[in-house]
């Protein structure tokens, strides 16, 4: 009986971490989304918001690692659950430094909003969008366990960085042709590589899942 | 006298990790140095050694995780060394990352290497010791526990920054000048952001020694 609720409580605190996890990834999503959304909408005063709201991300990471803290300490866990509380304190930090990105899209989006546009954007809002999706599926696989999924994280990376290297090529085509733009080319080229290192994060998180459940450490075998 | 050996091995083991830790760090400031030789002295040869090394980084992530694991389940550390082994396991990844910072300067420098040199480089160099004095004091901070020398480390952060900063004005300049750099001075460029980033990851693992130290988290609150 004791150690029935010993093992409920401990289920209990394994699954507060799990939510928490979603929640800060869905807080994620929702700054990529904005972070966009300021640019192609040259809507400023929602770069604002999206910068102030890295807070609550941060906010979070620190949470959740207190409570892994809290419940290596206290609660011993061994093999797969030590396996699960040592990827959630690695994953958070991929999740808060995917805010510091979004916060340096939303900067340069506000720089960005102050002159004329460059050109309309269209593969980078659909890199924002692969690269959402990535961070999304990754958490997924995490709390599910499930290394399929991660497995498929991965393979979209390879999308993400073709779509980085043909937006850097059609910028430098720009930059080539007038001087005027580099200016803001740069700019635009800092947003592409932030979508990218989002995307990386993301990979970074897929990678661990698997050698969580697989047991076995992919990330460096994986071409 | 059980309790004496349980506690002696328990010590070694930590040593171990501690070790290898200082070893990485090592590694991974012998791959700062060596990738910025090669573009500095031009040496496309050695830039290509330093992309294999990466490999030998990779191995130690991997062996300190392995081993932070297996201390975690078999020794149920309490408190202050549990902080210290989540902690490590936080700065691998970041080590990692540097390695991969580095790789990505060398393969930069390979390409520029076939092309005419843009300038001399004086401020790139310049960076390039300043992150890795940062990634050598962050990583002695932190198996000394000295938050002094983690606070230093944050604040040389900022000068990095600088640097950066002084070296993309610089570029522009060159580039709105002669488009013909553009392509080249967009790689300089690049490197310049991955010493930015090395010095961001030993600012990273800084704030987290002087969380281990104090016990309070300073990540989201030092500005």
């Amino acid at each position: 009986m004791e150690r029935e609720h010993f093992s409920k409580v401990f289920d209990e605190e394994l699954n507060t971490i799990r939510e928490k996890l979603l929640e800060m990834g869905g807080k994620v999503e929702v700054m990529i989304a904005n972070s966009m959304k300021s640019l192609v909408e040259r809507d400023s005063e929602l770069a604002e918001r999206t910068i102030a709201f890295d807070h609550e991300i941060n906010h979070l990471e620190m949470e959740i690692d207190e409570r892994c803290l809290e419940v290596l300490a206290r609660r011993q866990p061994a093999a797969r659950d030590l396996r699960f509380i040592t990827l959630a304190l690695k994953i958070v930090t991929d999740l808060e430094r995917i805010g510091d990105q979004c916060t340096g899209i939303a900067k340069r989006a506000k720089e960005l909003n102050m002159e004329p546009p460059l050109k309309p954007y269209i593969d980078l809002p659909r890199m924002a969008d692969w690269a959402s999706m990535m961070v999304k599926e990754a958490l997924d696989a995490f709390v599910r366990g499930d290394d399929t999924l991660a497995i498929k994280v991965c393979k979209d990376d390879q999308f993400v960085d073709e779509l980085n290297e043909q937006i850097q090529r059609e910028l430098l085509t720009f930059m080539m042709g007038d001087p005027s733009t580099i200016s803001r080319a740069i700019k635009v080229n800092y947003i592409s590589k932030c979508l990218e290192r989002i995307a990386d994060h993301a990979t970074n998180v897929a990678e661990m899942v698997i050698f969580m459940v697989k047991g076995k450490d992919i990330r460096h075998t994986i071409a």
